[in-house]
């Protein structure tokens, strides 16, 4: 095979998701995504470091997607209002793979090392939101506070996109930053 | 030795903190445990299941007391302000031991495996508050923010708390959620 091979990247996200969902993701080799993608274990590791990197890889991406978004926002906006347009770019980005999301949820949901690599990956990103907000002169505490309460909402928003058949990502999440405010402002008594 | 010990898990914890500070944590054995403690490694292995164990084995019974918290609110209480309660409560118990919670925090903080740790025991009081929530008939979604923003509100001040002078846990605690509401009704523009 020759050095270069059409999407090879794409192919081997896809043979990985395959294998990982038919028989786990523990049981899965690089060799046996590679063979299932018709492509060298080579051609794997000149695309990702390990198989876990191949589940981890859009996370860098998206972050920078966050922390411009919050960067690029009117001075006039509340800190909350610039982590909500943040988290509302990377929906409509995530929408664009609603099931290769749906995928790598159920992948990522039955192992444990990959849940805590996940909670890792959005503490990564509330970190990131909240430089971000600091950026923009927003107090300490407040930047962490909005970046923190913004992960979470996103953490909510993302199992309610997957689990219902609502297809529009971004509007859940401008109806989850609402109902965070409502909760806030005292709502939700029985 | 005989079987029983005078606070003998007093003991443990003691040594295993001073081990974990001055030579790390990866670098300490339960042996070494044991003997600081003088007592056996029997002894440590009746106390706690291994060293991580050291560090965690008050999540549980905290989380006890979040849910209790929520449970016991009088009816009218908004989610939100019951979970704020049960972080207040839960912040009351952990400002008796401010001195070892500081001192776990920069263990925890000094490795990867632990970090990812107390990110799954937030996740699980997380988890444990919204099912309390549902319980008084809060609804799915809701009860889930209420849940995920109290802890984020949780961390913000229980990182305060130990960086800066102020000694009222409790009190942060109640600043931090006013704060959140101050936040999400649009505060904080610069």
């Amino acid at each position: 095979m020759g050095r270069w091979e059409p999407n090879a990247r794409g192919r081997l996200v896809q043979a990985a998701m395959e294998l990982y969902g038919e028989r786990g993701y523990e049981q899965t080799t690089v060799a046996e995504i590679a063979s299932r993608a018709g492509l060298t274990e080579r051609t794997f590791f000149r695309h990702f470091a390990d198989k876990r990197e191949v589940l981890f890889w859009g996370g860098g991406e998206l972050q920078e997607l966050l922390v411009s978004s919050v960067a690029d926002a009117p001075d006039s906006t509340a800190p909350i209002d610039a982590v909500a347009a943040a988290f509302e770019a990377a929906a409509a980005q995530l929408q664009e793979r609603r099931e290769h999301s749906r995928q790598r949820q159920a992948i990522i949901a039955a192992n444990a090392e990959l849940r805590e690599r996940e909670l890792i990956k959005l503490e990564s990103f509330a970190s990131a939101l909240a430089d971000a907000l600091r950026l923009r002169g927003v107090a300490d505490t407040a930047a962490s506070l909005a970046a923190e309460a913004g992960v979470a909402v996103f953490k909510i928003a993302f199992v309610r996109w997957l689990a219902t058949g609502q297809p529009d990502f971004p509007q859940l999440i401008r109806e989850s930053f609402d109902e965070l405010k409502a909760l806030t402002a005292g709502a939700g008594v029985t």
